[in-house]
């Protein structure tokens, strides 16, 4: 199974692709999409679904996994984290992957073993669960190959899968 | 100028065109896409996508109007009326159209004339502004037209316009 994991938000986009067979795993791509501060909020939508629209081509994921949306005191920013979610559901959408959200407790006790751990926690147990020398950058790239250990995790002990 | 009014959801996206030349409206189309709660919520999205594109390639708008978003107390509801206006504005920028907003006190000033008018009030001045014989359903028909005469008078009164 290849899962796409994705942290979303407008300025960065962080992505990684997995293989899990076996219980085992094999990073096959991680990276980050940018958008300008100076460019047009329609604009940089409009980058990241064609970036998406790329990224679901080339490595036509069995799956994609993104963490749910908490909104906190900042709504200004929370509002266009959301659009920018709702253009990379299209993406995703476009090329007919089924897409799976989990809450951020999900992805901790996936991915460390426990709810309650902390970010660096997380992100030390993702890089030694993919073999990688260093953790990756940026934290949002981190984080979406975190989602995507998740995912795999909960829908490897599927039957239906 | 032909204006493009939107008010966003994703169980209903209302929707208005008017002209606006030499101070006088003429009311060239309106409406309100619907989407079912059946629907797997990115299939929501992609319809709402669709359409859109479909209504801009239609009627050409020089310009769309939205009113900007504010959350209330359902930040389950606000995340996805959010998605939904990030594919609205990605549909927007593939033709190209210029994408203002407006705050709902900017709507009220600019149709009924003071910013504290009742919602009833707006769609009344609304349907009297476009000579409706109605006022149009659902309310979020409304609202957007409500929205497409605010733009009209704000970018009427623009000396680059």
């Amino acid at each position: 199974m290849i899962v796409l994991g994705i942290d979303p938000g407008y300025a960065i986009v962080g992505w990684g692709v997995l293989r899990y067979e076996g219980s085992r795993f094999t990073t096959i791509a991680y990276g980050a999409i940018l958008t300008d501060a100076d460019m047009d909020f329609s604009r940089r939508l409009e980058h990241i679904y064609d970036r998406m629209c790329a990224i679901c081509a080339k490595y036509q994921p069995d799956a994609v996994s993104v963490e749910q949306l908490f909104f906190t005191t900042n709504q200004k920013t929370a509002i266009k984290v959301a659009e920018a979610r709702g253009v990379i559901m299209l993406a995703v959408r476009k090329y007919e992957i089924p897409f799976f959200e989990y809450t951020p407790l999900q992805v901790k006790q996936s991915v460390v073993g426990y709810g309650k751990a902390i970010k660096s926690q997380v992100m030390e147990m993702t890089r030694q669960v993919l073999h990688l020398e260093k953790v990756p950058k940026p934290d949002d790239t981190a984080d979406a190959l975190a989602v995507a250990i998740c995912h795999a995790h909960c829908a490897g002990s599927r039957i239906f899968w």
